[in-house]
């Protein structure tokens, strides 16, 4: 069995390694375009910002590990650039002498990954505006970053985005991030990363949403980047984030099915449309575990996993991929975002039924030093309770409820689940009621009718006399601040103040996060009211209120 | 409807809350016998070290709160004396004027806890052998170590016993902790916290292992604990961590059917053996949701969600309670220990088939700064690989692997499905293949035999002739130190040396932490030798091999 695998990083590396340990026969060819194989892609920012200090230390699995350990024949600089599926050959450039040649396949793996993407405007071709994929491009931002620049504008508040633009603060760098969306971080729902995006301009960063840069001008060597409301930054360097495509036209060209948006299309083995070849990672389309739906997701779990079944696949084990749920994480600046599942905006556009609660638990017990707050939000079917995806935003304890639920959305749990799940406690760790208990208690009190709920997101559309806004929190915390037109009355006050309550008309009640809220929702319906509990309370809604 | 709970801390107050959510109407009394309800029991060890400085921050909902927000009628320093389950009323003494008085219920709950155990041993009554439980006893363990204490014996290293200790060192006392067993953390697998005995001692801590007070005499203001090996500590104060007892003569004494070990029986909607009456937390007996056997779990989690179950039974809610994991954490000087499932010892006292892996893995990418190591087991079955247990130490990430495990094994799911997790991944969060895929990895690797593997604890129980030890570390790593016996052979040449290796021999290799070892073991066992690897490699034998 000869295998030859184009790409040698995530997701050939990784199909290289497997393989190997599966057949010591086989000849294993790993063909990278770049200098190096198996680098460490996603320690890139941290390179450039000096986090990580050594270079070393992002080469993973060094080039003659890979050699003397796994025998795997790997050859850098080295590009393929043709693959004849008919006579089962690839054509190799090799980068130094510029010489080609082709190597014949029994099992060809592609994993050519995905390249920054480079929108075609005026003045693109500037070798100060760079993107950040490989070994040498960070090494370049570095270069730029720290000899003398003082301002940098960054296009696209993905998560490399984000990640570069913490890591050119702490070179001591001005930077801008422009972004076309309304918000940072696309693929989370824009309420979530509110906070986040406050916190990104507090730490100096220079937030412009809504924006596109249209052009770019060298002058005195500087980039003048023209945004699309005729405003001119110059700055020392551009980078370019702005989402990655699929390294697929090589299987393009070699007849090789390709999805809508070029990913190359594979089966749950990794088997793409012509016999002997497969794909992995970012350059293929795959399907997201929830609806079945052709998704590309460009992360490193995915790739790495899935070269693991291509060579399983190629000697013949049953191993499946099955598909993403986007499960991600992104840090800046002392902050997570983690997100599992699908986003609201998704279930919107897919016309998926759902619902939705907001809850801001600490991440550890509140009587033990140090707890933080986080804002979680879970979404689930209100059929049958079935969790489609979770959201959450903090300093700690972020990343741990995320994966827990992601775990729970992989086993087909529902909300009910959570209320029982037994999770680890002690003051410092969690709570007696986990927030996975406690977003399970809520969500399921929602679907048994027990807490109805409405939106702060809908607040505003409703006239005064359609929605009663009951503030049921402290007189203090409402003189502080509080939704217009509320009406105070504290909690505590409200079963002798309930006449005070319209018994006819609609009630929407409030407190800080929704747990009073939620007292006063019940106190209401048991009068035979009908009242709804603002869900995530006056927090979520001040969020909402003023995504400035 | 009239309830009437008797202990008004966790489990109590949780279904004084929940019944009066589910019900405006209902009248509701908790009586508790401290001064007290709604306290953070879990808290005090660090109230006691002065970690949480405000004794208020541990009335978690003051009684002002229950009164006003919940409308519960809730007395303090009120002692159920008596249950007479025919008449339905409760005899009730008022601490503070000794009269008695009854109270009748449609629904009773009892929620009495555990006492901390005081085995009567000659010279226990004395005022200066002190546990804990409530305030009142952390007031006075504060007080006593912080007034001229030196030094402290903890008798009893379970969880608590830990905490105490890790607090009076804090608090700049010489402490001794004297245990039974063989090991801290009972409930842990010896080799897992093996580790941390050496952490205790390292951090001050005098540890007798495998010892016993014998009895204890005041002398000079001080208390001298004899060891059962008859040496004696001079000690300003002893604490007594020897676990705990189900607070349940009242309910046995009003008929109610209590299990051996003390606990009252409880079905899953947690009814008593008498109508009306219902049991939770720490004083009842549930189930162990893998075997359905018996267990008493004192945990804070389980009679916080057993609460809220009563009372969702009393109001005719199809609530049930799943039975334990015995999910449960620990910190100690900056250490942790989880765990979630069955443990090893017990598996094997139940005779329940099982396999184990062992694994090193860094919390996040070792690429990034600050990574550290964590030492995690898992327990699955040999038939399909359903997971059963989970344990792991370290310095962080480890709440949330066994977190994500406890979900798994509450979802059912087997180590394939570890394989195939999808879980966050940003290099300071964890890695691409998730410590919880690598354990799913090897024990997939295990059960499809191309892992078969060896532990480390029977290697000394070989004869050389029996086994052939194959170290496949480098040269230098040899050299500082192997199992002795131990033929090296680094991983890069075992190819081309494979004829130093005894093609006839039952073979054992090993590398530090498992990974090499591996990769020599496929390499052997396609050579169509008899290999195996020594899972947990180097690392966990010489955890094995030095427990001092
Ligand atoms: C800056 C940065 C930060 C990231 N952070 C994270 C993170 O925090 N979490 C996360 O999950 N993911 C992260 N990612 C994404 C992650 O790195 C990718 O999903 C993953 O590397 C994809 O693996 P792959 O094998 O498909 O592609 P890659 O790892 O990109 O490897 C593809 C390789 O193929 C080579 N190649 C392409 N074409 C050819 C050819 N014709 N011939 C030979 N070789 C070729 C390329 O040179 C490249 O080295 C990050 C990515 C970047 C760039
Ligand atoms: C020091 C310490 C640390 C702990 N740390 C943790 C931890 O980190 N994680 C974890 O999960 N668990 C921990 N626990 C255990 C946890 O606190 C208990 O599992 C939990 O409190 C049990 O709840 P419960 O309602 O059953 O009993 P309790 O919370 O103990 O409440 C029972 C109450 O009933 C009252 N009572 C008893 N008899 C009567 C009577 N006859 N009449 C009136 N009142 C009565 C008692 O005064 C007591 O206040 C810890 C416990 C202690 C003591
Ligand atoms: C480094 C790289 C070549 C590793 O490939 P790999 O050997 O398959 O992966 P790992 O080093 O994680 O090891 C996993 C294997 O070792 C085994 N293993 C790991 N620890 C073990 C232990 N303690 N005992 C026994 N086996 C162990 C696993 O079972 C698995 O083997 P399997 O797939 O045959 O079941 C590849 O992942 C890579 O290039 N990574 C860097 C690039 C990248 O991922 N970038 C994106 C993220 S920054
Ligand atoms: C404090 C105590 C009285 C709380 O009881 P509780 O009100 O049931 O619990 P919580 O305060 O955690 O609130 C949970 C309830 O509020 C709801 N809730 C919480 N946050 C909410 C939000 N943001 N929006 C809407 N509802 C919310 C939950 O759904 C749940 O209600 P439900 O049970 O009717 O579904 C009780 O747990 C206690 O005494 N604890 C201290 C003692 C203890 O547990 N010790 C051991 C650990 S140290």
């Amino acid at each position: 069995m000869k295998i030859v695998i184009v790409g040698g990083v995530a997701g050939g590396a990784s199909a290289a390694a497997r393989a190997r340990r599966l057949s010591e026969e086989a000849e294993i060819v790993v063909l990278e375009r770049g200098a190096h194989p198996s680098f460490a892609n996603c320690g890139l920012p941290y390179y450039v910002g000096g986090e990580i200090e050594s270079r070393d230390r992002l080469l993973v699995a060094p080039i003659r590990l890979l050699r003397e350990r796994l025998r795997l024949d790997v050859r850098v600089r080295s590009e393929v650039t043709k693959i004849d599926p008919q006579s089962k050959v690839v054509t190799v450039k090799d980068l130094e002498t510029g010489k080609e040649y082709t190597e014949s396949y029994d099992s060809l793996i592609i994993a050519t990954g995905a390249s920054p993407f480079r929108p075609p405007l005026p003045g693109i071709d500037n070798e100060r505006i760079v993107s950040l994929r490989d070994l040498n491009d960070a090494d370049r931002m570095r270069d730029l970053a720290t000899k003398g620049a003082t301002r940098a504008v960054i296009v696209g508040a993905g998560f490399i985005g984000i990640e570069v633009a913490e890591n050119l603060v702490r070179c001591g760098i001005e930077t801008t991030i422009v972004e076309l969306a309304e918000q940072i971080l696309p693929p989370w729902d824009r309420e979530m990363i509110l906070p986040l995006e406050k916190h990104l301009v507090a730490e100096g960063i220079d937030l412009r949403l809504g924006a596109s840069a249209k052009q770019f001008d060298s002058a005195q060597g500087k980039v003048n980047v023209t945004l699309n409301d005729s405003s001119v930054i110059a700055a020392d360097f551009v980078v370019l984030c702005i989402g990655v495509r699929p390294d697929s036209k090589l299987a393009a060209e070699a007849g090789i099915e390709c999805g809508p948006r070029g990913g190359i299309r594979v089966n749950d083995q990794m088997e793409t449309s012509i016999p002997h070849i497969y794909a992995v990672g970012d350059v293929v389309e795959t399907k997201c575990s929830i609806t079945g739906d052709p998704i590309q997701i460009p992360l490193a779990g995915p790739a790495n996993r899935q070269g693991r079944i291509a060579a399983d696949r190629i000697f013949q084990r049953e191993s499946h991929y099955r598909g993403t749920e986007g499960t991600a994480v992104v840090g800046m600046f002392g902050q997570t975002a983690a997100m599992t599942g699908m986003s609201e905006k998704i279930l919107l556009a897919k016309k998926i039924p759902y619902e939705k609660i907001y809850l801001h638990p600490t991440d550890h017990a509140g009587y033990f030093p140090g707890a933080k707050q986080m804002l979680l939000k879970l979404l689930f079917s209100p059929d049958d309770g079935k969790i489609l995806g979770a959201q959450a935003v903090g300093t700690s304890g972020v990343d741990k409820r995320i994966d827990v639920i992601a775990m729970a959305i992989q086993a087909g749990m529902t909300v009910y689940d959570l209320e029982e799940a037994e999770l680890c406690y002690a003051p410092q760790y969690g709570h007696a009621k986990d927030p996975v208990n406690m977003a399970g208690f809520i969500a399921s009190g929602v679907l048994r009718g027990d807490q109805p709920i409405i939106h702060a997101s809908t607040i505003a559309d409703q006239s005064p006399e359609s929605l009663f806004l009951l503030d049921v929190r402290t007189a203090g915390e409402y003189a502080k601040e509080h939704i217009p037109g509320a009406v105070n009355i504290p909690i505590e006050e409200l079963r002798d103040r309930i006449d005070e309550v319209p018994a006819k008309q609609p009630i929407a009640a409030y407190c800080q996060v929704g747990q009073r809220g939620y007292l006063a929702t019940r106190i209401l319906l048991q009068h035979g009211m009908n009242a709804r509990n603002i869900s995530g309370g006056y927090r979520l809604w001040s969020i909402l209120e003023d995504p400035s």
